[in-house]
């Protein structure tokens, strides 16, 4: 089997996690303070499409669609919907495929292109979207029941967990792209060994592996989004980081769920890949019993098979040269509910989703160890500190640590796709 | 002690609510499907703030200050800080105050001010705020124990309620405006008698009374608000219905809290009282344990004297013209946690608030029976019937039962002060 290949060289190498087939959105700069624009990923290159836009080449595209690609944000190419999506990832896949044999007209064309392309490791990433609602979900099975064993010991997993995609609303003004530092938080917390609680820096910061979903359109307040409907209104995914204290979490959750223990900051990554290139890496999820019709899908291939990875770079580790350590790996399909249950549930009672909507997964782990998406499963809790290859131990993050999720797509006959990489490094609390 | 007047005579009647000294923001158009202005309330008139910049009449004031005067939505003005907001309360209370003795000057430019007036029982009010978070806290001891008594009889007050201000990210998509119509939702819920959850329209649809804060100028991510500088980030207060559907909250707000049995619809009153109109109405909070220092406030007058009430209008009521019905009375000053304790507390771990925020109290409820804020306290989650005057009972909301919530500041010497009415009707579920 022959995989079609672009005339931008890098995109056809075996691991560039950028070939023709992926295309992610980003938004981006060349240098700092200037407005972004939006970026297509293609081999070690992004593709400006603001500048591509305004070059005509996208003139056979509708012409809402050929502004949304001069926003700062993908939110207006979210509004113009899925048949748009579909007609622009068209549009730039014949702009970019090797055409064989080459003419002197699109020789023209593609040094034309290739003009306004900028390397990625020159690009300064912004945040993708305006993201004005972020929903964590919780659709790890796994990770419900290695949570609820340190905390319930006798009841880890909650009845209600089989039935519905627990979620809860997340904050949506400290979202961070990529490589913003995370400033360890104060927060009023409660010791073991005293009676009263205390404000001080945490001292259980924890990351926790997620897979955001960015809802392209929107429905009407009042108007529930079908389950059979609910592909069409997932633009893409990104992978996000939503940093935990967990000693800040444990005292004020009760009873009405995290708050100051997750809002202090959310990492995304730049690169947003959309529904429709992750479309040949459709995978099932195990088996489960099924759920009420409201949130029974026809098609068994509700997730995507994506392989993720969280690694861990200590401040000793660079001082040393040495390589990021891996700290665990699972994969989105370890989920229990797909990202169509999430939608279908989420507007069930008439709520609205609105185009660069975030509804992120929540923790993902999976069912064996080593897998486990964040330090509290990991160290039980910072009971069974985690021994780093350098011989470092960590119950939970230390000042300076780096941590870095990575998502692959890997399938036989297919090219590697990547979800790119979500980065951010502790910084001492003030 | 004389009360300074308005040349607007019906600001100047004892019950108008709407004195010179009170001048709430609001957002309104005369006809549908127009871009809103933004008002300011005056007697039975609302002055229009747009149209009022425009005429030159603002020109003492700042550019940024005229030029936020003519946006759809307070954010921009919010943005220019608390100096600003002064300026302009001075300004606008310069153009309406009685002026004596009259001179042509003043009579010609009180013709033009009314010349920009539209009476308030013409206008179609609209969202004041384009809010991108919303956050509701539970900042009522007494709602807090009330409840806890039905779900924990044993164990009513968990032990982190006296030390923070307990709260969660609400849906902000789901604002509306008062008068919008609230659709019965559907939801997952888990009937007593039944071994698995059902998917039907809630059967316990609740109403909560609460005031909004709204943020005026916000902070830098990792820039905590210290408590002293926190009344200086309240722009003013509204009236918020944070519609309930207690079967579905109950069914899934463990572990992370309310959700869908909320996010189907919140409502906001028109008006935005000021901060600084409200100062004269200062009052301290019952007293209370000391706060962690980080919680600690110098001055004792850290709430506001609003008697807040509660009155219900079934179909019934409407058909037979019956008044409206009265179902509790509370007070603003009821409350455990200041305004000013919540923002210290919201950005304890560097959480950037935004303009145009909403921090919502939470269910206000007072310590005597009456005074509870919501039917699951005062039915006894349904267990124990409200009559009404007219003989219909109520453990939940019925179909066609319009709530109606009401604020009002009164204070010997002082004008009474409105902050006018949120109001929502119930439809039958889809």
């Amino acid at each position: 089997m022959t995989i079609t290949t672009s005339w931008v060289g890098t995109a056809n190498e075996p691991d560039s996690g950028f070939p023709l087939q992926a295309l992610p959105f980003c938004a981006f700069t060349p240098t700092p303070d200037t407005t972004p624009h939006l970026g297509v990923g293609i081999g070690s290159f992004i593709l400006d499409l603001h500048q591509l836009s305004e070059s005509q080449l996208l003139n056979t595209l509708p012409a809402d669609v050929r502004q949304a690609c001069t926003a700062p944000t993908l939110n207006a190419l979210m509004r113009c919907g899925s048949a748009a999506w579909s007609a622009l990832r068209q549009r730039l896949t014949d702009i970019l495929i090797t055409i064989e044999p080459r003419s002197d007209r699109n020789t023209d064309q593609q040094r034309l292109v290739a003009s306004l392309m900028l390397p990625q490791s020159r690009a300064i990433f912004h945040k993708p979207v305006a993201a004005q609602n972020y929903t964590d979900f919780y659709a790890s099975l796994h990770h419900a029941t290695n949570v609820g064993k340190l905390f319930r010991p006798d009841n880890p997993l909650l009845p209600n967990y089989p039935w519905l995609p627990i979620g809860y609303h997340g904050r949506a003004s400290s979202l961070v792209i990529s490589g913003s530092p995370i400033r360890r938080p104060h927060g009023q917390l409660k010791l073991p060994d005293q009676p009263t609680p205390v404000f001080q820096p945490t001292a259980q910061l924890d990351y926790e592996l997620e897979v955001a979903a960015y809802i392209g359109t929107g429905n009407p307040l009042g108007t529930p989004i079908p389950i059979a409907d609910a592909p069409a209104h997932l633009f893409g995914l990104s992978l996000l980081n939503d940093w935990s204290a967990r000693d800040i979490q444990s005292w004020e959750y009760q009873p009405l769920g995290p708050f100051l223990g997750k809002s202090f900051a959310t990492s995304l990554s730049p690169w947003v890949i959309s529904a429709e290139a992750l479309a040949p890496y459709r995978t099932p999820l195990a088996p489960r019993p099924a759920p009420l019709p409201y949130l029974a899908e026809r098609t068994s291939t509700t997730s995507f098979d994506i392989t993720l990875e969280v690694l861990i770079s200590t401040s000793h580790m660079r001082e040393h040269n040495l390589p990021p350590a891996r700290l665990s790996a699972s994969n989105l399909s370890d989920l229990y509910w797909s990202f169509a249950q999430m939608i279908t549930h989420h507007t069930s009672n008439g709520c609205n989703l609105q185009p660069g909507d975030i509804l992120a997964s929540g923790t993902i782990s999976g069912p064996q160890p080593g897998s486990e998406g964040c330090l509290l499963e990991l160290t039980r809790r910072g009971t069974v500190p985690l021994q780093l290859p350098n011989g470092e131990l960590r119950e939970f993050l230390a000042d300076g640590d780096e941590i870095i999720l990575r998502g692959t797509c890997q399938r036989a006959g297919l090219p590697t796709i990547t979800l790119g990489e979500c980065r951010g490094t502790i910084l001492p609390a003030l």
